[in-house]
């Protein structure tokens, strides 16, 4: 078996099924020559692989693994199962997904558009994995696995077919054991939803108003718990014929349908698709690199990088020169082993004629086979870099993001813009971040950050205990532990669950700020001058407190806004840091700080603006981690790395089109 | 049996089922202590009280009832029908409801998921009212009934089902006993439409382009009455068993998807559920409290307000200090005998956990339980005060109203808004205002504003004659009686039935104005400088006219703008009041008085900007009924009360998050 | 036979229908009096005429054309299929059918509810236009016909019923005869969707994500095939009964669902149906009369023309006195035969009671009544007036723009308003534009204009290489020839099929600019300011350039703004003729001309703003056909025709609401 190259790499998406075959040989060696030293193979191909039920033709396949392998570019493979073929859903029309929001069942001509709960499409999936793993498990220019392609993409995760309403009874079956506690669990006897047989629960199709949180939050679980069954059925399979190749899945940016730690964790290797023109900036593509990282905690794959513009946004503008090695670059300095760009050649058939490749449509080299060539000629000069762990975590939690999606409250709030926030805060004077579980081992951080956990946990508390104890700075955000599992409140005060206790206080009340100026809900003709809403002001800094470490005046301002969620707190054990200036709730506590043990447990009960005061700054020390740049002028990037020797090494990146000088200095 | 409280008194919703048992009389001495007298009970507990089908459950209420009496407080019970069971929905799934805005039919797991036309769910509803009846019927301590909980919410009046379609061809068969008739009334020959058979009679579910006006207007009819039909079957079968105690439903702000109307014809006591943060300030609130007293002219119950945050418009911000305690004066000084507040305690449980209440999640006292209190301790210290009749009314119907929701000609135009103008026109001034149904009887008021009235009734000019002529001012605003009862358009001129005698005046042209500067339907890229439309511009006042007493030249501009509608009117007997300043038909008539005997009617063509210009301001002789307060910088509104003796008490409410001072003399 | 009047005439719709049979004389005496000659009926009537299946009724009809005829006005008859009556849907509930937006199918109640598919409607639309054209097919009076009415207004030319799949299954096969011809030609290898029956071809109803472009452009052919068919299935019937009557049918504005050339083929006259304010302005106006002109190269009717305001825009202003006298001149100065306006009489009853007529809906002479009266007497007045062929044409082909819509890349891209943009350039100065089908005879023509021809067609490069070789200017816009008929991308650089050759160039790169400064998807919240994205810029002339006889500096600015979408040319026999200013690709051609025998082909490889920059202007020698206008302040069109005698006559059109007082020297 080949091994796979030494990282960091590069490689392709490349479908043979596109092309005429006299391509393919041209095709591997141009892509070799633009640096390609693996090409990723065969997620749609399952009509041509399998051309009618049980026939198969691998003639095709053996081909093009035989000419990459002369190329010299070895081949990840993927098990074909988004396309069920046009042959299956006519035979088997149930395969097709009814949609959550819409209660319509798809037709057929499009991708994702099968149930992963329905047998057939299971049976005929696990018969297509069994012979491409049976034909290729041990070919020897094979290196890896990916399994289906982008679970979930479009929207297709909740399904509410008749398939998914009994195996979702199932799952409630298996979770709850009784209907007395899944009635417990969800608080079924409001609106007189109490379930007497298993049959009678239902599936969250469109109704009259909305329906049960804990019911909503269960069917979140459910659908992610059904493709992470489908992914470890494949997983299963493949197993038995592909040795010790790793196996890996390709999750998206800014997709949270599925709980994708469930996804890593029975994958060998995290891989990520990198679509920077998806995002709002290049710091938001850090969060999503470092977010990838933290799924294992090591090292992963972005097995899909746009190489010019998408076809996918509104407008779809080009990528200017230098900017695909630009985002390269980026994702090796976070921890990333291997670039794949997506695609090998601007396709000409199909839904995606739009995205650029590597190649143009006319087969001729386009500006990203130049970058790439340019990346490998990049990386022969620079040293072995690793990324070593950061000194601030941030924990993120699927459950939590979910739970604050099904019932907001503010429209406006948002578990991910938190998060993000609080990376950005960082990431803007190059604070390396690790994001990590929310129950992650926290062993070697100096400062914590959990966003909003909403769900209680009280075994978790004991954990962030002990690290504080040991010397840890935990910061909690806003609205924490105050939802038990099946989305009912606790009947405790926030936060609940023996977390005041680590953090000396209580929330005496909440406020959701409109972003607005808008009582209720108003249409944009009334004026609204004759009534007083509260909207979002200001705290102040508590300063000169003694036992903290900071307080020290540097004649700065010391208010600080805030926007969408304020809480007034009741310190018990802990220290105000922050007050609120205004509102009815003037000289409120708006932050505290418990000191426990050898470490701090911070509270900060609103949403500032920037999100970390200049307290908390200067209470966490986070100003001896900041990297700042001589370039003027232009968004750069500082990553700390070190190379084999334990040497420092900083890249600089440059997210702008222009041209940066550096100063002597910093070269 | 127990009576009523002395009004006015407080009251509360509270829901034993959410609760375990033995917090119940820990909530029933908290809620006594902050001055609750009433709770509301059980409306959505139908799985409790027939957890299976025909097997019924009272232990528990029984329980409560007598925990809440020995606590001082008494209980109104609901029926619970909003929520019918799983194990119904189950057994019968025709009962979910088809919604005319998708076509598509609900599933369970929410409320209002029901269609009142199918014959199990009236047989079920039948037999579970008939048991709490039998059960509650005499209790002592039960002392008013509801019915079921606000029909129609989230949009569920009109169902499309198979059940609804028969229903409303026998609808149509008994109001038009022929299809000729109901041809004829509906004008079905407009694209080919004649029935021949009931059966051919379609529901007004999604089509091609827009369905037949009249069917449309019919099918708002039918679907009222169906809920007044299934309200009356639950009045009758209570009446049996609860002697005199008083009937009431629960009605909500800004909702017109039932004749009001109608509902309350059948109700011993009109309820309303006040939520201030669904309107756009305090003179919309007061709008919809004297429209709620006026639907049976007397005093009704505010059966459920806010006590804080709701959870329900896109922000849901706090409700600030003292408010609560506000908004509860204003009811009381509108005409209120009783306010619920809602709800007993933040619930833990189900889709509206992040809806306030009077206690917190944990239990204890929130800001709403201090302002009960504190309102308990005002009404100690206040004199027993009625409202008196208003020298102004309003007159409003909801046919009308639904006569310009399915054809408003101009987007922006909308009924509620216009009647809502008129008002706020009056309360901005502190004069007190009735609003009443367009067929009230009018003996004692001055002025009576009639908003658009669509529908031509010729028995109503009758009655508008004979108040004129015994000195009325009866002020009949643009888009008056064109339309036929089937929504066909008059071939008289408008207004026709004989209207425009009464008025002196015809309709020469009406103008829909656009809000926009836009010639009909233009993306926002194109531009259209070269092409002029006619927007809202100006109407002068006539002024020194003889014989309408008013005329006096104070000096002030004349001008008043006006948008959305005007129309050039053709004075017969009228004169003219208003007349138009520029556009093309500059000079043309927009207002007209006409004297009739000891009274004069007026006719406003134009939607002004304020909607009543200086002109109709001082011939009304409104100036004299302006109450005016010394408070600078608040929204202070001044309702006008007269105590046992007689005498007036003005109240003054404070609707700012401000305190403020008054001066001695308004003290 | 009664001919057909004298052109230009004047008609009216018609709808005996709906009114009483008194009023008929009425109603012909009255019309005439205003000027009309023809009147068109009988549209929506099928219900009238057939009121049960089978069973006609002809009397009231006969009565109708009688009373008309003796008022001196001639008829145009239309069939009644848009409109089938509820005996037949109740019976044929298949009809009805099924939105390819949602999936549902219609109900009954409305208009262009029913399948052209369903062999149900067929047939019976066969027995109504059977036994109308029996009857009246000779009448003395009926002068013309229409087939049905509009046909996919609202939305309704796609249907995905299972009759419709089996049609659209069958001509897949008509038309690629084998399975492997169509994979080929959709490229259905992409996400495997290879079809190996005819019977797994989907139809587009909604699935997950987008369906195959090609099976999406073919839908649409096949849809507008299916009413083609259906037309002709009609005119096939009538033709049979009616002798050398001229058959039309009526085309409406904005509209692109149907291949409109393809309808017109089989008409001897097409029809149109005004709505000036459907549209941004006059120029709009003047652009889709020409359209409709060059569908057969002949003039044409106006079948519909507003009268006042319309029921079917957001506002719905009123039309000012002027404006409808206007439209209809500009109409005849566009080509139009006959102004039919619409209709009679605002009407009482049915849908579209807010729509303005000649008669108001009292009976009474409304505004257009009047200007009716005064465009007879004008055109009593004018001598007979021709219009010759255009200096200018601009190409428009449907399918360019079905291609666009489906692909647009950039959703502010638009195929109508490229084509708007080019005509509007030369609308402002007064030259006359024809507007041709892509594949027209170019003769006589000085400069074509083809707006992004995306769909390769070698056959047609002779064609246009003729035209330049014989002197002809040619001008191409971006985004030429790179889809072939499936809608898979040419493997040739841009523009393929040998257009390259004729322009002397090639695309080295295309840009899709963003109307919003924004990357990608980016939620509003977001701040960018961190990531630099290319919006569009400058272009600069190459000016004093040899050979192509322009390049004189006359002291402006050379610069042009572009938008939307940019391309960087790499010229082959070409010279450049405008580049980029700035951007990374500086400096890189925008636009080219390449000389070829006595004519030169123009590539403008960018969206100028205006979109014809100044150096094509001027090479193109348009200014010599300018046509100023000494009246100040109005927008003012002149429009050039011939008398009979061979004179220019230049016809003034005022679309101001202004009068406009000409100088003597332009009377």
């Amino acid at each position: 078996m080949t091994a796979l190259p030494k990282t960091p790499f590069l490689g392709v998406a490349y479908y043979p099924e596109h092309w005429p075959e006299e391509r393919w040989k041209i095709d591997a060696d141009l892509l070799h020559e633009a640096g390609v030293d693996v090409a990723r193979m065969m997620e749609f191909a399952w009509d041509k692989l399998e051309p009618e039920s049980g026939e198969f033709d691998f003639a095709w396949m053996d081909k093009a693994l035989t000419i990459f392998q002369e190329a010299g570019i070895s081949v990840v493979l993927c098990t074909p199962t988004p396309t069920p073929p046009p042959w299956l859903t006519s035979q088997y029309p149930d395969i097709l997904r009814v949609d959550d929001k819409t209660g319509q069942r798809a037709v057929a001509g499009s991708r994702r558009h099968a149930c992963c709960n329905v047998p057939a499409y299971r049976d005929f999936s696990a018969k297509i994995v069994k012979a491409v793993a049976e034909r290729y498990g041990d070919h020897p220019n094979v290196v890896a696995w990916q399994i289906d392609n982008e679970f979930g993409c479009h929207g297709t995760v909740r399904c509410v077919c008749d398939y998914c309403r009994a195996e979702f009874q199932k799952w409630c079956e298996r979770k709850y054991k009784t209907l007395d506690a899944l009635n417990a669990a969800w608080g079924t006897q409001f609106w007189s939803a109490t379930y007497h047989k298993w049959s009678e629960i239902p599936v969250p199709a469109p109704t009259s108003a909305s329906h049960n949180p804990g019911l909503l939050l269960d069917y979140r679980r459910f659908s992610s718990d059904s493709w992470v069954s489908y992914q470890k059925m494949q997983i299963d399979l493949l197993r038995q014929y592909i040795g010790e190749r790793p196996i890996t899945h390709n999750f998206m940016l800014r997709f949270f349908d599925l709980n994708y730690r469930d996804f890593a964790a029975d994958l060998d290797i995290v891989s990520y698709d990198n679509y920077p023109h998806g995002m709002s900036g290049p710091s938001e593509c850090a969060f999503n690199l470092d977010l990838m990282r933290g799924l294992k905690r090591k090292n992963f794959w972005i097995i899909e990088q746009q190489t010019g513009h998408v076809n996918w946004t509104p407008f779809n503008p080009p990528a200017p020169p230098g900017q695909v090695r630009t985002w390269t670059h980026q994702a090796f300095a976070h921890g990333v082993d291997a670039v794949f760009y997506f695609r090998e050649r601007a396709v000409n058939i199909g839904q995606e004629q739009y995205h650029a490749g590597l190649l143009k449509h006319d087969g001729t080299p386009d500006r990203g086979w130049h970058e790439s060539k340019q990346v490998k000629a990049d990386l022969a000069e620079r040293p072995a870099l690793t990324r070593p762990q950061a000194p601030v975590a941030i924990l993120w939690d699927y459950e939590d993001l979910w739970t604050f999606e099904l019932e907001p409250h503010n429209s406006a709030f948002s578990y991910y813009r938190e998060a993000l926030d609080l990376y950005r805060t960082c990431w803007d004077q190059n604070i390396p971040v690790d994001i990590l579980a929310r129950d992650a081992d926290l062993t070697g951080y100096e400062t914590v950050f959990v966003p909003s956990p909403a769900l209680i946990d009280e075994a978790q508390v004991q954990k962030w205990r002990s690290y504080v104890e040991a010397g840890g700075n935990l910061v909690v955000l806003f609205r924490a532990f105050f939802k038990n599992p099946g989305s009912t409140w606790s009947d405790q005060p926030m936060p609940a669950g023996g977390l005041s206790d680590l953090l000396g206080m209580t929330v005496d009340e909440f406020l959701s700020i409109p972003l607005v100026p808008n009582v209720g809900l108003r249409p944009p003709i009334d004026k609204a001058d004759d009534w007083n809403d509260d909207r979002g002001s200001h705290v102040n800094d508590v300063s000169a407190r003694p036992g903290i470490g900071f307080g020290e005046n540097f004649g700065l301002p010391t208010k600080t806004r805030y926007q969408l969620w304020a809480e007034v707190l009741k310190p018990t054990t802990a220290t105000a840091i922050l007050r609120y200036s205004d509102g009815y709730y003037k000289d409120g506590v708006a932050a505290t700080a418990n000191k426990v043990g050898q470490g701090t447990a911070y509270y900060l009960g609103c949403w500032c603006d920037p999100i970390l005061p200049r307290v908390l700054w200067q209470a966490l020390g986070l100003q001896k981690h900041v990297v700042t740049s001589d370039v003027r002028g232009a968004v750069t990037e500082i990553v700390k790395l070190v190379d084999e020797t334990g040497q420092n090494v900083d890249v600089l990146l440059n997210h702008t089109k222009h041209t940066v000088t550096l100063p002597e200095t910093s070269k």
